[in-house]
């Protein structure tokens, strides 16, 4: 086989989990949506999200087209080569888009047969919901390896120039940033923009209770939840999975040519040869199939206890890992038979990937210590919970960081800093079902709103809260996923950016002073980056308050229940807000490397993207435990513990949970985009940055 | 004049400062105490700081002595050198010990004479509070000097070896950075454990006032803020100020011996004499002369307002930095005529520190728009109050981080690493006097506690508001300014210790793994630490609140005001839990970085420290400033705006300020330590750890 065949093998696999994610969709399409009353209402959110889908790529294609012609015009006009920069960039932004398409739309159609299936089986009711996640799931892998493969094949194929086919590639994953950017950061403000809006105007002004379909804010909440954990988790993962190949593309480049060209550090995959570009892609190629094969087998019985089912589900995961363990294996063995070691980086990824999701869960579920010992801190008020909150996510910071960094070593000593790519690289090939379990949350969650809203039962939304339970486990499991991959990925582009800009080791010491002020400046921006998010979401939230309660007051009937809200009103004025809102900390994210880069030179963007990433790692992960303890802790307390419901404790754990909202869906999600955006801006603009930089400091 | 002239000038400067220390120690104490229960509680809030002393030395005598010996066993039995680094720990940490004793006696003196001048004259009384804090101010920079020039003196006539000398030195610093850890870390927890618990149990629980005789816990409250603002404050200042100095004489002597040993970076002061190591030391003499000269100078008519006072104060403040300016000209001229840069580096640092003050200021008065609209953000509850200060404090630190960064690039620009290390020489220089402004805010506070407790008149109470509100603008910037100048102390320590393990400039390069994952965990380090400080502060503040109620309930009377509560048996509950919760931060400030270069390598521990200097320095003045923001909201509240005291957005400004407690008084300041330990400590074992390293992953 030759490289032709390889990228063949890939676009396949790919298809297949096309066809995947098709077959689901019909599934779902199939399924009974219960009462008029239950599609009413999730027509309702299809509607808000498709609203928010669609004003968001308004503002995308905007975006994109600058961002396209501003990229072509480097390569023509700076570089003298054709536009595949901008082709790149242009195929990944439009499937990362595509793939958000499909996985939300989707996941707001399961919600309804959900909630009717819960009605008469909570098995059922979770394979609907499972399976609606699943076309999240297999939308973004199948569509992000077919694509890259694509583009890669195209524009070597134009090119006949390889070196120059993966320089360009990166523009691909600059794509997929910037779609992560807008689905992330847009999405993380709408989403608790429309919670704390919807709570603060309803709950607690007009004192009704949450869900209730009077709250003219009531659908823009609900669809937050699919704005921002359905179509935000999956760009930003879209984005790693892509951005981790890409880097690993890169980095064989440097091994690949060790002949000509010294390399920035020697390493144990010197001087392989072209198999060294296909074994990324095949291992990425073996994660499809293995998610596909484990996601099929996902079954329980029909009485099957919680436990059960949570054990269903990660026997999924943990089987899509041994698969690729074995695939991998195979791969590296046939190709690389003397460089096993770059095999010793696929399982350090992986093995990575479920310790990082384990951690994860121990801090933040109430089965573990650290969340029952903080929701006793509402004991004495809402100041002592948030202070054990925030210390407790501090220190949850500890593990994540030790694993990444044992990854780091580990596959750098397996294959030098390919390795590390490679690493990124196994961590995110299972992605189609780890993915596939954490859309499942938002479904389930989505369908007890439903089930409130509707009036059904109460055993319906007992079983809901069974599955939205299961769904909250499974995405702490992700969200820290999602976070160390981040870190991996931006890692391993930051490795590739220093790879192109033609210095040496040397130039990039900490002790130059330039490398050492741009580790300074960022370890700060990742905590800017937050204050605006956060503040964002303030700015947001207040907006609709203050429209909410003009419709209490200008609509007649409206809180006697005989009148309808006026949903769309507020749906479009969470979406431009949020879309508006992210303008200023996606323009930092880009323009901010750049500017350093030129400024202080390309040596201290290298120190500027190593503290980013390590500063926005442990950032990311102190939000992201802090919120998700604080809003579990408050479920606890809502299970009967402390005084329960209406206590003193609860009142103290609602703060503690509103003060986790911007926390663990806004500011820390929007870190991965951040490390990862302004490493792969870094990447594509190396050339501009190292030919025209000022660096008058240097 | 030679080497020994410079070390006696300094000597002479140093102990002119100690005089006027003890003019001043002398002018308090025959002022007048006010009535005899003034007498009696200022006596219980002495012996209450005294008790602590007691024990803090005590344990800090065991912990001195085991580093002492351990010292010494490295110098003699591994290294085989005489045991100087034990000799001059010893001094370094005796001498603090002692300056933290005689500025800590003297504030809890000076808070009768402040009261009972208060029932008078407004000015008469700032002059004396003004006066007591000048002791803290003036025996911190003295006996600095004083040591750390006669340990000079002392080595290098016994070893007849300079570089051995620098060596030794670094040991000096190693004392002065233990005692902070005790006097910060420790004093940190203690004063806000017997803040929030005399809150808790009194205020919350028994709803007597705050500063009620009543409260078991009111004496330890007063004590704690002697303990954590003046001992605290004064601890870490001198190990900024000590340690500054010694890092500007080992990165001099890499300039000195460049003809010998090939330096690390180029730099422009390369092939100096002798005169490089007088520099740092005559400019720190320098600044005690301008230090005495401006506090004399502050005096203001007896009718000025407010504004006139805060602008006595800082005419002092900004003319010592004039005269310091115009003495280090003189100094840099005539020793190195050809090294005028060196002067740039002292105005770099001298306006540094003033700029990061009016920064810390503006996120943190409430004449400023920040805090004034995060005071508004109580309208809509706690939780957007604190996310609001949490998000305002993240945003505080973009200028300190530039302003420190250009200080690099600038002072680097002048004389190389060298230059960097003598702006921070430079921008500490006026310790003396900004250090007294500093250590006033605690002795009006205090003062106003006792004018409370005393039963005075209102006014009494009114006029000592005024004097702590003036306070709060001077601990402010007193507070950006000791964490702006730890971090670039740390960073300069961080480059002597890299200049003496004996490694190239490209072995610290990011590109390296080890770097990369040492820049890794030390982000994550400060993170760490504070958790653990918060949740000290949790745990002792639990057990005071427990040892009220029981008095409360077995002291009979005790409520109804007819007996007395045992205060000694909460101080002292206060003390020992202090002390004991600081032994795991502390030692792991110290173990950290010595197991990073131990098993990582000595390239590693340089990443780790740099990233943990920017990181910690970064999070710091985030807590700090957030913390400060929120206590001035809440009392912007109290003068009336948005319903005043009692109102829905007190109560959530309190909540906020309760957080904000152990986030500005506790973890905050204690990263300060943090980061100047973990370097002082990496410069001490530096041979050690090139010697002994294991470096599996190198």
């Amino acid at each position: 086989m030759n490289g032709i065949d390889y990228g063949i093998v890939a676009i396949l696999a790919s298809l297949l989990g096309i066809v995947l994610a098709g077959y689901f969709t019909k599934f779902i399409s199939k399924q009974d949506r219960g009462t008029d009353l239950m599609k009413k209402i999730s027509d309702q959110v299809k509607e808000g999200a498709r609203t928010y889908l669609r004003m968001e790529y308004k503002y995308i294609a905007i975006f994109v087209a600058v961002v396209a012609i501003l990229l072509a015009v480097m390569d023509t006009v700076v570089d003298g080569n054709p536009p595949f920069t901008a082709f790149a960039f242009l195929v990944g932004a439009i499937l990362s888009a595509t793939a958000g398409y499909i996985g939300m739309v989707t996941a707001t159609n399961s919600s309804a047969p959900t909630t009717q299936a819960a009605r008469f089986s909570l098995n059922k009711s979770l394979r609907i919901a499972f399976r609606g996640g699943a076309v999240m799931g297999m939308s973004v892998v199948s569509l992000g390896l077919l694509g890259l493969s694509a583009v890669l094949l195209i524009t070597n194929f134009l090119t006949d120039d390889l070196g120059a086919t993966l320089t360009y590639v990166a523009g691909f994953g600059f794509g997929a940033s910037s779609i992560a950017l807008f689905a992330r950061v847009g999405g993380g403000i709408y989403t608790k923009a429309a919670d704390v809006g919807a709570d603060l105007a309803g709950k607690v002004e007009a004192g009704i209770a949450e869900d209730d379909p009077r709250n003219p804010a009531v659908i823009a909440d609900n669809v937050g939840d699919n704005v921002g954990d359905v179509a935000g988790m999956g760009a930003d993962l879209y984005e790693s999975y892509t951005n981790s190949i890409i880097a690993a593309l890169a980095l064989g480049w440097m091994a690949y040519r060790a002949d000509i060209v010294p390399p920035l550090l020697e390493s144990p995959v010197d001087g392989m040869g072209l198999e060294i570009f296909a074994i990324p892609i095949l291992i990425a190629a073996a994660g499809i199939i293995a998610s596909m094969v484990s996601i099929f087998f996902v079954r329980t019985k029909e009485d099957a206890s919680q436990e059960a089912l949570l054990n269903a589900l990660r026997q999924g995961t943990y089987g899509a890992a041994v698969i690729v363990a074995i695939l991998s294996f195979i791969i590296v063995y046939s190709l690389a038979p003397n460089n096993l070691g770059i095999w010793g980086a696929v399982i350090a990824g992986l093995v990575a990937g479920s310790l990082i999701g384990y951690f994860t869960e121990y801090y933040t579920s109430d089965r573990y210590k650290p969340t029952k010992s903080l929701a006793k801190s509402t004991e004495t008020g809402p100041a002592t919970f948030i202070i054990q909150g925030i210390a407790s996510g501090m220190e949850s910071t500890f593990f994540p960081v030790i694993i990444v960094s044992g990854t780091v070593l580990l596959s750098y000593h397996f294959a030098g800093l390919y390795g590390v790519a490679i690493s990124a690289v196994g961590m995110l090939s299972t992605l189609g079902v780890t993915l596939s379990t954490d859309a499942y949350g938002p479904v389930a969650d989505n369908a007890g709103g439903l089930a409130e809203m509707s009036g059904l039962e109460p055993k319906v939304r007992q079983r809901t809260d069974a599955l939205d339970s299961l769904g909250n486990t499974t995405a702490a499991t992700g969200k820290g996923f999602a976070i160390g991959s981040a870190a991996l990925t931006a890692l391993t582009l930051t490795a590739a950016y220093a790879s192109q800009v033609g210095l040496t080791v040397g130039d990039f010491s900490i002790l130059q002073p330039p490398v050492l002020v741009g580790i300074f400046l960022g370890a700060m921006v990742p905590f800017i980056f937050c204050a605006i998010t956060m503040k964002a979401v303030g700015k947001s939230a207040f907006m609709i308050v203050k429209e909410v309660r003009r419709q209490f007051k200008e609509i007649p009937g409206l809180i006697e229940g005989k009148a309808d809200a006026d949903y769309q009103r507020v749906i479009n004025l969470s979406t431009q807000s949020a879309l508006r809102e992210m303008v200023i900390p996606g323009l930092l994210a880009i323009v901010v490397p750049v500017v350093v880069g030129l400024v202080l030179g390309p040596a201290a963007l290298g120190g500027f993207l190593i503290a980013a990433v390590g500063t926005g790692f442990v950032l990311a992960i102190m939000m992201a435990n802090a919120g998700g303890a604080w809003d579990n802790a408050k479920k606890y307390i809502e299970q009967g513990h402390f005084g329960g419901k209406g206590s003193d404790a609860h009142k103290a754990s609602v703060v503690g949970d509103t003060v986790g909202d911007p926390f663990k869906d806004t500011s820390g999600p929007s870190l991965n985009i951040l490390i990862k955006l302004m490493s792969i801006v870094s990447l594509v603009f190396a050339g501009f940055i190292a030919n025209y930089g000022l660096e008058i400091f240097l």
